[in-house]
């Protein structure tokens, strides 16, 4: 397979997906929508899931697994939640295959294996986690309950695209219950704060936390709070979300407590959820023409040293000196590999780890030896430096640091400088059109308007900021009065 | 529900069910055949998952992750994989569900999602791996590819019972690619090694490496090792299995690779697997009739403190010293819970703990403290000490490695005493109806005198042991001529 790559002016779809590809995250699969996730790109899911996985740990949160299937009956129970999810998903009729009589080497589908009830392939877990916790909670005491679940989900996605949106995908799904409304509502808005602090500090994607219009909120929530990012082509995409689920699913599967007051009450609930398309976030916010540009605190590998030798002997010394150095580095934390394969050129290495986007790259030859010296190459900048061996892996380890620290300014750059504030509908569109990122503007509260500006330019609302300042203003579609900025994108 | 366990005399699968229950592992679901796994049982399975996941690391395999879904045609196209797995499938046939006309709140497939061919939840992931394989390998340059996974899977168990046999499990499947038959079956072999080690050493579980005899393969393999455990029942079960498959999923796949030679040849497989099932083994193996025995490598919870006391004083005073041993132990990479909850008596939680299976507990009351010293129990023998509190870190941790290492001689000599030699069929059938555990026997090597065996007795041929002695014998059933001994066991 060729390595290169589709400039982003070019075509930012075929950049986007040579990336992946080539960059070995993932690749297609003979099941239509799913995709396979290579170890390069599994590695980065690790570590990025493992990060998660204590931050929920550390916010008391504990894991559980729940199943696979969800009854059919279990989704018609929460109406909006069954509107939302009924339309795209997989469904299992029977349990069993059989020869076919008709056909040599051939099964089918045994007839008389049919369920009495389809099951549906997880989109998400509500309804199976709570007919479980009906069976969990019967006091004030048994609350709040802080469940947090790693799993693949399903959902028919009729146009997918690697890691963006994918038929099956991987994610973590929280489910808590709760007492207190005002309880469960501090949950869902600390959870968007533990997700914005993960995209922010260890994806280096700035994100601006918000709440969702009723339009764009997870099927069955009272209220969706979500984190958008901003990508290089100018179009957003939703992070992550965190749902106050109210009593929905309470009331839905009669789970109810004895308060302290000694009444029984319907629980409050929550959920939320990030998924491998943090991946496909990941990829187009900080990736140029050549390649993937992975930020050090997640790297799957963080420093590459290559060697420059001509016969045994010079590479013997580089050698014994890469030993030393990785030593070092490893005790600092720091992953790193020797690249001293014999079948490609150094230039062939250089290049492949800059498609793979590894943080730094080190080379050593014999002279930078005689000197005591080594090139070091970061990924963010393209940038190289000579410097000298003494106290290399503090310097390597500090190099990290800064390219951690330049790709969230440089996202955050880029992303201040496309937030626009517009008063006017053609003002609006031509923003859009020409410059696109979040547009900042005045609505008039309806999810007509909101429909009617999706048709005509495929912006959605893609929060309202919190905290945002309440100012009086003119909604730039209708011109009814508007209390308040919200933010429209076009979105991913 | 009530805490008491049912005693392993009066009825072992009760007693077995009941410490999962009431011990908070695992819980019935709503869904057939599925269990949830509930956050203490969780966090045993992480534990065991995370050691492996080492494990797997250190001898150089990488995680990746491959769909859900297998296309029907894909499980026609190695025989005697079809054989095995499709009577047993949940089979997905339409991708959407609809408002049902007739029934109002009801939802129904929509017939005009019917997909053009059906997909299979993974039972295993040969099929859909070896798909992918052929675009990764193209030379030799491409081998060995040393690939896990960590899933779930779905067999449409008829009976099932939690841990051991539900219809959804947790698993780690590792898929093999290798340019010789030599190096593949030395990868089956090292992998065979890594379970035993991990299921000894963490699990303190001895176990017995063996080979399968053909009727017992799995489904597709030329050669199937395994290890087999024996239960406190005299019942085996198989803990972990290890297959070499030649080249059957390469040649049904069509996997080729440029050999050194310049040759295009198919390449080697193999893989292999362990499951949440070893949780069933776990309890089986080390529990009593007050509930769980957890080895401390892998224990959620190693060591918990309560408090015994009156009066907010005393509790101050305690809550300093626990303070402070807490501080020691959790610096020793000691798992450590302070149980200070007013809502139940001490007793309560020593019996609490004893039935979750803790490995030490730790009781300070006001007295202890005056005295300078601490009640240390031991749940694998329940012998309490009184301890001085004078470097009891160090005593707890030395505790901790001891309750490991006798846990595994007590299951390993319990195993030896129940390995019984015999010589005929009156012997054979004595054995295993009064005594249970393994019976090594001369069998003919036939399909069809096993077969009998295991009709009359319900004992199958767990291994012919790897390294087997080679001594002349008679087959006890057939009296044909046999020139080693087998392991038969009745097995889980």
């Amino acid at each position: 397979m060729s390595k290169e790559i589709t400039p982003r002016q070019t075509d930012h779809a075929q950049w986007y997906n040579d990336l992946i590809l080539k960059g070995g995250l993932a690749d297609y699969s003979a099941v239509r929508g799913c995709m396979v996730i290579k170890p390069y790109g599994f590695a980065l899911w690790e570590n990025m899931r493992d990060q998660l996985d204590r931050m929920f740990k550390d916010t008391s949160h504990v894991n559980a697994y729940f199943p696979l299937f969800v009854p059919r009956t279990f989704l018609e129970k929460e109406e909006g939640h069954a509107e939302g999810f009924a339309k795209e998903c997989a469904v299992v009729t029977h349990y069993r295959l059989k020869v076919n009589p008709d056909k040599k080497g051939e099964l089918m589908v045994d007839p008389e294996s049919k369920l009495e009830e389809e099951l549906i392939v997880r989109p998400t877990s509500e309804t199976v986690i709570w007919n479980a916790y009906r069976d969990w909670i019967q006091s004030y005491r048994d609350l709040p309950l802080l469940i947090n679940q790693w799993a693949n989900v399903v959902r028919w996605e009729m146009r997918t695209r690697l890691f963006l949106r994918t038929t099956e995908f991987l994610w973590q799904e929280g489910h808590t219950a709760h007492a207190t409304a005002d309880e469960a509502v501090e949950e869902t808005r600390k959870m968007l704060d533990v997700y914005a602090d993960f995209v922010e500090n260890w994806m280096a994607l700035p994100v601006i936390k918000g709440v969702k219009t009723p339009n764009e909120r997870f099927a069955g929530a009272v209220d969706t709070y979500c984190i958008e990012a901003l990508m290089q082509d100018g179009k957003a995409l939703q992070a992550g979300t965190s749902h106050f689920l109210g009593q929905n699913f309470s009331k839905a599967f009669d789970v109810k407590f004895l308060s302290r007051e000694n009444k029984l009450e319907h629980v409050w609930a929550t959920s939320w959820g990030v998924s491998t398309r943090l991946i496909g976030a990941l990829v187009m916010a900080h990736s140029d023409d050549q390649g993937l540009v992975i930020p050090p605190r997640i790297a799957p590998l963080q420093v590459v040293i290559v060697p420059i030798y001509k016969g045994d002997d010079q590479k013997a010394l580089i050698d014994a000196k890469v030993s030393e150095i990785m030593k070092e580095l490893k005790a600092m934390g720091v992953s790193v590999k020797y690249d001293d394969a014999d079948n490609a050129r150094p230039g062939w290495k250089f290049a492949e780890y800059e498609l793979k986007g590894v943080p730094v790259r080190m080379a050593i030859g014999a002279r930078d030896l005689a000197n005591n010296v080594v090139e070091v190459a970061r990924r963010d900048t393209k940038e190289k430096t000579t410097v000298s061996m003494d106290g290399i892996s503090a310097y390597v380890k500090s190099l990290l640091d800064d390219i951690q620290s330049n790709l969230l300014e440089r996202a955050r750059s880029f992303r201040e400088a496309h937030i626009t504030r517009v008063d006017t509908w053609e003002e609006f569109k031509q923003v859009l059109e020409t410059k696109g990122g979040f547009v900042s503007a005045h609505w008039d509260g309806t999810g007509e308007t909101e429909e009617k500006i999706k048709e005509e330019t495929k912006a959605t609302i893609r929060c309202i900021p919190l905290d945002n300042p309440q100012e009086e203003g003119a909604c730039i579609f209708s011109g009814k009065p508007s209390r308040e900025r919200v933010l429209f994108a076009v979105a991913y």
